[in-house]
């Protein structure tokens, strides 16, 4: 059987959770990410250095690896000391080898080699992205890092996001979605990580005009002045909006419900709502979808060894995997599916 | 034939010039690493971070390593910007490691294994080391950075080199000495990278009593306010004394002339005798001398690709190694040497 060419399009811990579970299948994998980040110490090297934000590829690049587990471990650590604080290592071999390669995409190939990365991990563009969020009283916030630092994001909440320019995206980011048998859009954060990619016009063209199964795998949580409240539906008709048509094909959605004192805390912190719901399981709708147990077992927060994870309401990587592995063998008739909805 | 155990001592351009061409040969190599430095780069990592100072294992590590140019190139890839601004990737990825792993022995173990380097980099001690520099006029300096950068130094000299407190050698390192066919001390900055070596008690003591040829590999050039002038001879039995008797059996001297315009710019640099000599070749001696072209062909100033060279007389690394071979196989017959003074 040809092995699926899967193309995934996020950024992040979701693509990193994703990801690590793919990576054990018999697949080809392109993980496309956004570069919209420019918080943290991606942000310093990106306003130091001048190079394009590593974080997200980082995080990508370690779920595909298959080198040693210090590599992975080193690839996350974090410097401790007063000038250094705060940069992952992985960063800063990122910005290294696109200084010397000369440019990031190269870069990215040269640690894909380093790190013995399984399938490819992809630049959204290698243009400088930068967002721009337009919140609801009509103010202006030039930059993804505001949405996790601003209060006042928080309190009044997003209206719009935009690109501050336009950006072109990468060749091969489109060409992978062109050859693409299955197209995952999220897990992630859905201003800072899908929408980003979905932002760029080509990419955006490219996902809808596809033969691919698309795939959405929905959040678990919710956002304060971001999702607030979102369902399941909601999300898919937002990010549809951004494709451009009713592209989406299956929906992948846990239907194991968390601790009751998981949910309090989220909810005393993002505010009502803040577990995604599946509304209205009676409609019927164009798309399928795939109701399963797909929630971490790790109870309580934890530093995992490869990226930080403080959430408690989690996707477990393997869990997820199997049910997408199901989905792309689909009309193999192999479906171990049993609730479809 | 038993492959030689071949220790060199030293640190910094020097250990990486000699174990560059070393590597190429069918023997064992243990390279002994000073500790005593801390400007630059690694003289933040150690303020700041507390860690060990990774920069002179770092050159031996490129030195001996068999990973890709790409990766030797990274190793020495230094930061611009602001906060970054000077480190060396390579000293990144030791303190990285050694934060990780716990201890700079181990970090440096994982390091080799991730450089694919050939035989090993032991660094002398485990301890924090530092220089204390008495001067001529009885004034002390404290670290070894002020080697680098006090013009005090520079016009008033150097009397005498301390370690501030008593530091141990590195266990693995005082066994290598034992078990040592040939001992390789040099070539190197005297009292930055030779030295600091021979001022660990157990290092000096196990030198003396051990059975291995011990070669001495002369330094091209001197350095004002340290080595004012030093002849060949001058060098062995400075640093026999450290060594604490007679113990040198080899010396490697360079015997080809360099050109007369860098020999007159070092001496503007460095005042007159900046070019070390070999004063009295009818003397008779304890030592064999043996006097090779030693020199690199390469003119003028140059950006090496693994390390920063900024002399214009240095050592091939190819000719030193074919010399140092020849001495190995001293007893098998297998001389080729022509001149032995």
């Amino acid at each position: 059987m040809k092995r699926k060419n899967i193309v995934t399009i996020g950024g992040g811990t979701g693509s990193f959770m994703l990801l690590s579970g793919l990576k054990n299948y018999p697949v080809n994998i392109s993980a496309i990410v956004s570069m919209a980040d420019d918080g943290g110490s991606t942000g310093v090297l990106r306003d130091e250095l001048g190079v394009l934000p590593p974080g997200d590829v980082r995080q990508c690049l370690i779920a595909l690896s298959n080198s040693s587990d210090i590599m992975r471990q080193l690839m996350s650590y974090r410097f401790g000391g007063n000038r250094l604080k705060g940069h992952s290592f992985g960063n800063l071999l990122l910005s290294a080898l696109e200084k010397i390669k000369g440019n990031f995409v190269d870069g990215v190939e040269e640690a894909a080699k380093i790190l013995q990365v399984k399938g490819e991990v992809i630049p959204v563009t290698e243009d400088q992205m930068r967002l721009v969020i337009k919140l609801k009283n009509g103010r202006m916030l030039k930059g993804e890092a505001h949405l996790d630092h601003s209060k006042e994001m928080r309190r009044v909440g997003v209206a719009d996001i935009y690109l501050e320019s336009k950006v072109g995206a990468n060749r091969r980011a489109v060409g992978r979605i062109k050859k693409a048998d299955l197209i995952i859009i999220g897990p992630g954060d859905y201003y800072g990580s899908t929408l980003p990619n979905l932002l760029v016009k080509e990419i955006s063209d490219a996902v809808r005009k596809s033969r691919a199964k698309v795939i959405y795998v929905c959040n678990l949580t919710n956002k304060k002045g971001q999702t607030d409240g979102f369902s399941l539906e909601r999300y898919i008709s937002e990010i549809e909006k951004f494709i451009g048509c009713d592209r989406i094909n299956f929906v992948v959605f846990n239907g194991k419900k968390p601790r009751r004192d998981f949910i309090k805390r989220y909810e005393s912190q993002e505010g009502k709502g803040a577990v995604v719901e599946f509304k209205d399981r009676k409609r019927s709708r164009r798309y399928r979808v795939i109701v399963a147990d797909l929630l971490s077992s790790i109870q309580g927060e934890r530093k995992d060894t490869s990226v930080n994870v403080h959430t408690l309401i989690r996707h477990d990587s393997d869990k997820l995997a199997r049910v997408i592995m199901t989905i792309a063998e689909w009309e193999d008739g192999r479906s171990l599916i049993r609730e479809i909805l």
